[in-house]
């Protein structure tokens, strides 16, 4: 036997420091030129309307990019499990607000003893809610420790999925907080509208916002009248928060996707009262089948998540226009997008802009991020996806 | 401070020994009773048929699960990546075959690896190829061993995706395959028609398959024109073992999902010719919001893929029987299957079968395995996936 043959190959996708072509396929590559720019571009527009910018941790579930959000200024993360948020804790985040109902005595036990960990660093959690069992159960699991909670009612303000109706259910909620334990701190409404962030026109998604703005604006006066204004409202996601933010009912936005972006939110109409983002999330994959018509390359879709759509192929300066079909979990079947177009060889590389970021992170173990490039640039780091598969 | 809080909660799905009520969720959750008796009956199947069964671990990447098919009587394991392989054999499984093309050399000099390991435990490498070109990079790197490996051709027998045209081009690999390295033995042909699995009817993919045989037949008898007859030909799946196992053809299966099924198989009219097989998959979900017309879950498709459909609601005696609508990564909505149905309450647990095993046993890091029923039994063990993510 040959002594070079090592029985423990190792499996990394990317070392610090090599070329993007060294990159082993299919990883998930963030260009952190591209992501730094959205960044700057969020950071601006929450300045300028005098919003909190409270990311969501539920797209990067990672707390490296948490801490280059919180350092460019953002006032903390938002997750959507409470293994979300103890990832980032782990990470060193100190203020994180959990957007989602929790009823299992287990979780909300590791939500007291969160809540407690980050009150010891000066930190601070909160919680979403929407039901009297859900502030009784927290009320009775918080008993655990003296650190207080945040707690947000989260109304439905037209997605239809979780939140009580807007008006007269919230007031209940808010009158409950108050007389609950003083663990139970009530800090506002939750208010996010997810259907509304794909609709494709701007004047589509006006019309909806508008008619979610009505029913926030209904709870927030029902709210007042019983002496209990909300302290502030969170919501907005990366398709929307130029028109809550215009609204002036919302103080505290919680985009998540503008960071990397992705196939879907790029289909939508551009907001002009938005700044513009460009995809900084990519799947570099190889092609490892080819014949005269199509090629297959290795990444389907366990390498990205196919909810919300098929990739996009990005093609660089000199790569063939490319149409991407499914190949199944681990093939994607590649065709000219036009007919006489050229197709890539057996070995080349190709990129893939995934349709929807979230559950594609969800996928990968580590993103590989690179500075200066796709074509030409190197591997800056390779982040480790902390929170993947956390609930 | 209360110092019964430990800021480390364990994250923990589920200890043995405890009952299915005290599994955390959203949980993947095997029943092991229907497992068991999915195996026996395809093991039956194959032996009357003196078929080798080589299941596919792409469904369940567990080595725990590929020893339980060898116990059975399976011949070996089908992966789809090398890291799949490297997974199954850190857990002692010695006989794997790649049913994949690999063109990347940083892979190859795995596969290479992993030929020399599994050679000096007395196991067996295979893998597919597509290309001369492939060929070339998998002798380059099997210089690397004096392991051998086996070398399957794929032909495309009508899925259009993977594999040469039926007929020459087979014969001018298997010849390139006979003048290659001692490293590399042609061992026969991979036909696989990963499209006729799902459709939908039993006449559908008898006719299907009947095309695909022909260009199977085709294949052989060029190849034993040339003297270079295949010594084994793989292949089939699930939804149509059946039929190859008729035909005469196939020497080898490679089903995967009949040991754990889903949803989309489930939908399949049932051919008389196989054995039925019945759901032992489930995830186990918790109600945490309600209202009158609707309750929402903490599965989404983080927590099951969707690229073959939602999931079916499996409701127990007792339980209501509702309709599972998509509410995005972490949430289902839940309305009564029939107007005027009830709903669960909050907090109450409820049990999805999802739509594609595959992709979704890759979203989990655990499958808790339960014995005695979902309704009163508890948990077996807790089985890593050991290859998710592998690539």
């Amino acid at each position: 036997m040959n002594a070079s043959v090592d029985p423990v190959a190792p499996r990394l996708r990317a070392l610090i420091g090599q070329g993007v072509d060294a990159i082993d396929t299919p990883a998930l590559v963030v260009d952190l030129d591209a992501a730094n720019r959205n960044l700057q571009r969020m950071v601006e527009f929450a300045a300028r309307y005098r919003l909190r910018l409270r990311p969501h941790a539920k797209m990067h579930k990672s707390a490296q990019f948490a801490r280059l959000q919180l350092q460019a200024g953002a006032v903390g993360l938002c997750v959507q499990t409470v293994g979300e948020a103890e990832a980032l804790a782990a990470g060193g985040i100190n203020d994180i607000f959990i957007t989602n109902e929790l009823l299992a005595v287990g979780k909300l036990r590791r939500v007291a003893a969160l809540a407690h960990q980050l009150a010891t660093r000066g930190g601070q959690l909160a919680i979403a809610v929407d039901s009297s069992e859900g502030i009784q159960r927290l009320a009775q699991a918080m008993r655990l420790t003296r650190a207080v909670i945040d707690v947000f009612i989260e109304i439905d303000i037209g997605q239809g999925r979780c939140g009580v109706p807007p008006g007269d259910a919230a007031v209940a909620l808010a009158r409950q907080l108050s007389d609950a334990s003083s663990s139970l701190r009530y800090a506002g409404l939750q208010a996010y509208h997810g259907g509304v962030q794909h609709l494709r026109g701007v004047a589509e998604r006006r019309q909806a916002l508008a008619a979610a703005a009505e029913r926030l604006r209904t709870t927030c006066a029902a709210l007042a009248a019983a002496g209990l204004a909300p302290p502030l409202v969170s919501g907005a996601g990366t398709g929307s928060f130029g028109i809550e933010a215009a609204s002036g009912l919302w103080g505290e936005i919680q985009p998540g996707s503008f960071l990397f972006m992705d196939a879907d939110y790029l289909r939508n109409e551009r907001d002009p009262a938005q700044p513009q983002f460009e995809p900084a999330l990519f799947v570099k994959a190889q092609v490892i089948s080819a014949n005269a018509e199509r090629v297959v390359c290795d990444a389907g879709h366990k390498s990205h998540a196919i909810d919300s759509g098929l990739p996009l192929v990005h093609a660089l300066p000199g790569q063939p226009a490319l149409h991407y079909a499914n190949g199944g979990d681990e093939h994607g079947i590649l065709r000219p997008a036009a007919p006489g177009g050229a197709l890539p060889a057996l070995g080349d590389t190709l990129w893939l802009i995934p349709g929807h970021c979230d559950p594609t992170v969800n996928l990968h173990d580590h993103l590989i991020v690179v500075r200066g490039g796709l074509a030409a640039g190197s591997v800056d780091t390779v982040v480790p996806v902390d929170a993947r598969g956390a609930w």
